[in-house]
């Protein structure tokens, strides 16, 4: 029975993660492993219409348990309908952030507290983790300078430095708290330099599998 | 401070609900109350919004806990962002379908486990619960020969006979488990029946508000 391995990555605006997915899709694939890159929320027909209701700009006051709830209604529809078949196959699922970014975006941006987090993430997942997590991290006033170059910024983009300094924290605390989960990559270097960090940390968790 | 009462109507398919919330309104504006009437999934723009997600549709499989996420995501937003700030204004306010009903639909019809509809409820609800329900019951077989004349049914109505015996008999069993919270309204009868029943019904809860 091999399954693949589900890895997660995740880090504020600005950090490149869609450039180092690409690059993470392509370094597991030239190994020979069959790899989906997906992404949260979304990821299937259903998340994507789920997405689309969250990130939407609109007048009316967004309740924060309603904005949770959908989160979690498009991460359980990931799982039973993407993640979790495709694990199944034996094929590595690299998704564009996952649970820790609720922690990080609702928990430290917004201020909801963890426990009511913690609380969906049971009800959704049970025991289902990610085996890795990739924390692109960088100072905030680096990210943001790189994701306003983007254009358009949409509701959650759209946010005050102070609110990113507090994902920023968090997705620190949870590396601290979960070393073994977690590699930390440092993304206020040049691409060169933070694709041979990710090119040394895929080549260890590759081994890892391989050997295991 | 003079609160408005929330009043939910509940019931299976062609027992009537519509013709009867319309009634309902009538009978209480006639006594100088000022009404509200929404339903659920929906009530409000983004609640409406995620009403359209459930009830689309789909070729992809519905994982159990997304569709009860997605209702009481709608269910939060619909609380926060309608009901309490019309009942605050002393409205009242009538909701076609409510918690009863995904206890109902979901937990009987379709076996979710009614401990989890039960966690998702205190978590947005808390101790928030309606002041009245009405519940329009009816033998399946007849609201079922109601329902398919109105034409096209949706995902929730396209389903057999035996759920919806297990639908009516959830509601029973809640009706049994509260009896100062439900008015039982037996259905089945003509139109001019029914509404004798609830003009009853009214008049005692309008006047135990009046004299409370």
């Amino acid at each position: 029975m091999n399954k693949g391995l589900f890895i997660t990555v995740e880090g504020a605006e600005g950090v490149g993660k869609s450039t180092n997915i690409a690059f993470i899709r392509d370094a597991l694939e030239s190994k020979g492993l069959e790899v989906i890159v997906t992404r949260e929320p979304g990821g299937t027909e259903m998340a994507e219409e789920i997405r689309e209701v969250l990130l939407r700009n609109r007048d009316e006051n967004v309740a924060e348990s309603a904005e949770l709830l959908l989160m979690f209604a498009a991460r359980a529809q990931h799982i039973e309908s993407l993640i979790k078949p495709a694990l199944l196959q034996g094929k590595w699922v690299i998704s564009d952030r996952f649970t820790d970014a609720t922690y990080a975006y609702q928990g430290g941006g917004r201020g909801v507290d963890s426990n009511k987090i913690g609380i969906l993430e049971d009800f959704v997942q049970g025991e289902f983790r990610p085996d890795k997590t990739i924390l692109l991290d960088a100072p905030v006033e680096i990210g943001m300078a790189r994701a306003h170059k983007r254009g358009e910024l949409d509701r959650f983009e759209n946010e005050k430095l102070a609110f990113f300094e507090k994902v920023r924290n968090v997705y620190l605390e949870r590396v601290e708290a979960e070393p073994k989960r977690f590699e930390l990559i440092d993304a206020s270097k040049s691409l060169e330099e933070v694709q041979v960090q990710l090119k040394d940390v895929l080549e260890v968790i590759v081994d890892g599998i391989v050997n295991r």
